[in-house]
């Protein structure tokens, strides 16, 4: 598939700078660019690999303006990442998407299977369980009873979601996640003998969901585990039982949020952060990196840090004194024996 | 299902308060509780909710008394939580269960299957294998050869049980837990490459564990990686070689132990916490989430906290003095400029 | 299958101390030694068992000369731990090994299977992809499109390779990890939606790469996510796209590595530890357990500590005051008396 600077533009209601003529036939970036292939550059940090980059085209933000020499062909866009990820998404619809039952799927005779569907082998479709119209569900997949997949999901090869359990339209589930395991209740009976609670709750996930590799979330007790609409949870993620996560709340990898906390809309949560259970969080709030949070957050776009987390400006000057605590146990001990010689001299 | 408080009272072994003709068909949180529901109240933090609920029926504690009036029935029992668990267990066991070997499950002619085990699709049991009767393997686990589970447990879809190792009775492994993968050992040998030490031992799940989706539990590289009777893991956790985790030791999600390291009975680890290797840690001892321990600990029932972990009171104390750093600093200034203006005075 | 003394020696270039006629017929760790077991002894924490143990032949290293009476026969070799594992190996090389393509294993007529290969039951090989010979493929792994695996590697029951991925020769991939799922990559366009950026990239895992259970690779946005010869992962370990591993680095479990991250050779990083995204890290660093790296190290061999990280001396240091604070604050508290004191006398 080759494709000129002008078609592009014109694709991309861009504007040239460059050759209108230059072709390109591949996709790459701006740092590893060959002649070709198409770039692109968004983020400032990445601004010298424009002088260097061997990119045949590259697109840029409309207001950019290049302080040296260029070589290659610009496109400017109204936002350049923006502009590239539908090209990719273009490259990406252009492979054929599978449709079909596999002659070695088990799909149960009273699962209702939509239109334009693929399951690939070794997948269960088990009793009364739903797949929406064009939805992927590859190799090795398990859906228990009753559980409903919506239309247009994908779902990769060993993803288990157990009974009663629903997922939305759109929705990406990659390999190894977890939905509907039990939560993590036990009454504690005799001695130290737990018993387990039964979970007879389950999983809600919302349209337009993905959820990356080995993430699990567990069903609720009673009630449902919601995941809401546009949720992007990265991989190894731990979802306990009753949480709910609100509308387009971003989550990086393997952090963990514990039973029943309610987390607002369009949070943005760093990775290996552990949330105490029973909690709520605000919406917009941002969670630094391995932070620990063990209470409610009610302040809209607060920004925390800290294990247990606070105002992230104040956690960084006390990070900043804490590498310094040597520095200000010594001038400590310079006040002291100063204090020890003027107390002498005022004998 | 419908059921009368006056039914549910002689079961319960408990007392009513208010219409002993109420009825209930369904279960919910009493903060979630809908007409002909029956909830439980045990957390005094969710008392509040008692006044408000639409829930039919209430179980509460023996010696809870209610400060406002109360629009529902309440049944007063021993153990409000205990008895909640054992209706939502019976409501759970009403679900017929699942017996015989599906058409599609491979099951080597030498592997020992016990009465009333239930195999799902395309899951393997491999040679000399033995199931215990009772139990139930959903689809998609794999049982390694000469591997053992006992009776009525459940393994969910997905499991994996490597070679050797052995699972008893009444156990719960969610999806996508692995049992028995190698320990993590290297021979560093010319330079900096490494040579895989062959791991040759396995791992032992004694009865009543419950183990969450995607833990992993390596097997010994001699001997044996031990989980005693009750212990209760959460999902995502790291078991490496020849660990062994006492009787009743509940630890929560994403937690990890490093190799060799010995964990006492009844202790309750956080999520998030990672414990080194080669060290051992008493009975009864608690540590708080995202804990880091990096020695053994000898004391019974210590609780303790922070990276490396110590005294939890302690470690609370000073991430106070941590949190105030910046006042810290200032009071060490403003002494400083006083020290030098008293010095200035006194020359 | 049972073996002397005499010819242990032989085979491991070894010098006898006791009885050349002793015989062993299993392997065991020295403190779990029983008759007829070999043990051995390399870590002098371990010598305290030598005197104890019920091993009769335990291999030690050659300088070692012990400090009491020993019961056991000692061989003497250049370096006991590889020796040991050299018997392990052939002990474990003693397994026959697994040949052949299951009957309920799916592999498409495109894809090509080198010599010696086996494919366990319900596996799936999918359109155009490759076996390298004498690699082992168990129950329920997943290769996708023009995947290829190369020769001699082992891929344990549930492995889940994405289409187009590469795995190298001598490789062992353990159950439930994922290589090749979507980098988490999102562009935010109106409001608070993001639209999925495609991930046309690929995972390459080059030779003697062991990847522990349920680790996830991502694969690149474009371009490729790397792993280099020799490097040693643990289980639940993160690698987000576009990551590059440096040869014969080794990572411990439940670490994470952000996007388009960079790691030297030879570099060795603790469990629980969270790298950022874009940055780069010099050869043979050393990074703690639970530590948050935050910016890039350009010092080669640097060893570093917290969250975020600096040097492990420093860390050590700001940690011992911390546990002190309380103490530091006393002595401002008595400073800031005795200056009270000091001026109101002189006033």
């Amino acid at each position: 598939m080759e494709i000129t600077a002008r078609s592009l533009a014109d694709l991309l209601n861009g504007e040239i700078d460059g050759n209108p003529d230059a072709i390109v036939n591949t996709i790459a970036k701006i740092e590893e660019g060959k002649q070709g292939a198409l770039a692109f550059l968004a983020n400032p940090q990445y601004t010298k690999f424009l002088y260097s980059t061997q990119a045949s085209i590259v697109l840029v933000n409309k207001g950019f303006v290049p302080e040296k020499e260029v070589n290659t062909t610009l496109i400017k866009v109204e936002n350049a990442y923006e502009a590239f990820a539908k090209i990719l998404e273009f490259y990406q619809n252009s492979i054929p998407r599978k449709v079909g039952i596999h002659s070695q799927a088990y799909v149960d005779e009273t699962a209702e299977i939509g239109k334009d569907v693929y399951i690939g082998p070794f997948a269960v479709v088990d009793k009364n369980a739903k797949i929406g119209e064009g939805t992927i569900i590859y190799s090795h997949v398990y859906i228990g009873e009753n559980a409903e997949i919506g239309k247009n999901s994908t779902l990769h090869s060993g993803v288990k979601i157990y009974n009663h359990c629903i997922v939305g339209n759109y929705c990406h589930l990659h390999s190894g996640v977890v939905v509907g395991s039990d939560g993590f209740g036990f009454a504690q009976t005799t001695g130290q003998n737990r018993k387990k609670v039964p979970q007879i709750g389950n999983v809600i996930i919302e349209n337009n969901v993905e959820i990356g590799a080995n993430t699990t979330i567990d069903r609720a007790t009673m009630g449902s585990t919601i995941i809401r609409e546009g949720v992007k949870l990265d991989n190894l993620i731990q979802i306990a039982h009753n949480v709910e996560i609100g509308e387009n709340t971003v989550i990086a990898s393997q952090s963990g949020v514990s039973g029943s906390t309610k987390i607002g809309k369009n949070c943005m949560i760093g990775g290996q952060v552990g949330i105490i259970g029973h909690i709520s969080i605000a919406d917009d709030v941002k969670i630094a990196a391995q932070s620990g949070i063990g209470k409610s957050i009610a302040k809209t776009g607060e920004i925390i840090q800290g294990s247990p987390a606070f105002d992230i400006r104040d956690y960084q000057k006390s990070y900043v004194l804490y590498k310094n605590l040597p520095k200000l146990n010594e001038r400590i001990l310079f006040l002291e024996n100063e204090l020890k010689r003027l107390n002498e001299k005022n004998i």
